[in-house]
């Protein structure tokens, strides 16, 4: 049930991110809806590929994908001024709810379907992050992920600790929920960035 | 039989649109043979792959490959002038029959795996779109249908009518596809776009 | 056995070219992880969703994955000047090495599931060349492969061989190994370009 309302609020905030990137980049409103559905929903479809479940499965998910298409809908309406508003303030908050419901049930599905450690992780942080790169290339971005932003790393912590046996029960996966959620949020606050090295 | 002509149609459309970008981006040989190939099948694929057709069955279209690639051969040797002169001429037309035959096909298979409706529209849209989509991310352009080409639309209406039940027999749906084709070529002509607002 | 060797130099290769592709774009740590993985790993899934083996699969080669990561972590700390004086010398030779084992793989395993000799050429070229692809996208930058490289066409050549019954016993298939290697060496040192046409 709880679990249910983090996957909405997920969904919301990936559809509405890649309806924003849309408008950004000048796309129309059917760019508004398929880079809304490839963040919603893409990172899921590849984590499914990567891992032995069907990918036809998506179309099961249909409240969500309705969820999606209204978000886009209202997001394509809403005034500048309260995009700038809202989505400045809550944006993070709901994009870090997302990246961490979907990290966590997409290591629980690696998990299930008995792979390795590492492909709970790589699921981990597949589902949270694939929609957002699959979002950039469509928008001809470098995608933010894999440049600048230390998330997907949370989610492969997730990962890793359900891939080695993390108790798969409401409390201890709400509370791994939250940690992921606090975790980055504290460093988008602090800019924490991964180690690179440019040649 | 009809619909085999109209498939054959497509693929030369869109082989050849593949092959035509990839040498307006100065690729070889091998880049027009692999733009050309994702123009003309990589729709299918992603359709396949989300409904739950074996993708592997891309291989039984043997005629359909042995004609792309045939087409892209014709392509890569002929007169720039001709090209100028009958591609612009009759390259829409051709397009807008790959378009309408392969999304009406696209949303019969989703109907016909038990998908809901949008499952419908978004495999229509996809195998008449994505191949364009694949080939403009190859060459690193900005996916056209996403940005000004109101043409994926026509495709989803056809995708709802097949969804919730349009008749799929032959004259019903050679209607159908007529109209896509038809109104296609019209807002091409009066340079029809879908709403758009950017930030 | 030796058959081993040469998957595990090819990973290695395709791995510590993804690292530095990373590396040269900027992107942080998971970054150069991603396009190792990506590199090394591609084209092999493309190709096992293109000729129907299951792609989740890709979680049997823990040894294979475990040597891509240490790989990408030591091409991350080495020192600069040794990138140039090692990787300038003798990348490209891996890198021949790494095509011409994922090539010929790629073409058995399509041959063994039954597809015609066109599915054997296209999952040659896709296991040596896709990796590249996906790493050039992500990246992106234009897809070097289709603009100004010759070698996917030995692997073409490779699996054509195979599509058309090579005997797939070890000391031709070595032979077969060994020539690709050379030509691609061969052709790189003359700066071999297939042909190409600008519109």
């Amino acid at each position: 049930m709880t679990w249910d309302v983090l996957n909405i609020v997920g969904t919301i905030a990936f559809a509405a991110s890649g309806a924003l990137v849309a408008m950004e980049e000048e796309f129309d409103f059917l760019g508004v809806l398929v880079l809304g559905l490839a963040t919603a929903f893409g990172g899921g479809i590849i984590r499914n590929l990567l891992i032995g479940i069907p990918v036809s499965t998506v179309w099961e998910q249909d409240i969500l994908l309705t969820i999606a298409v209204v978000t886009m809908c209202f997001v394509f309406i809403l005034p500048a001024k309260w995009i700038n508003l809202y989505w400045m303030r809550f944006g993070n908050l709901f994009d870090a709810i997302g990246l961490s419901a979907f990290a966590i049930q997409g290591a629980m599905f690696a998990q299930q379907m008995g792979h390795p450690v590492i492909a709970a992780m790589v699921a981990a942080a597949m589902t949270g992050t694939g929609g957002g790169i699959i979002r950039d290339i469509l928008a001809r971005r470098k995608p933010l992920v894999l440049r600048k932003d230390i998330y997907a790393v949370w989610a492969m912590g997730a990962g890793f600790a359900i891939g080695i046996g993390y108790p798969q029960k409401p409390f201890p996966l709400y509370a791994l929920f939250a940690s992921v959620v606090i975790i980055r949020m504290v460093s988008t606050r602090y800019k924490w960035r991964l180690p690179y090295r440019s040649l």
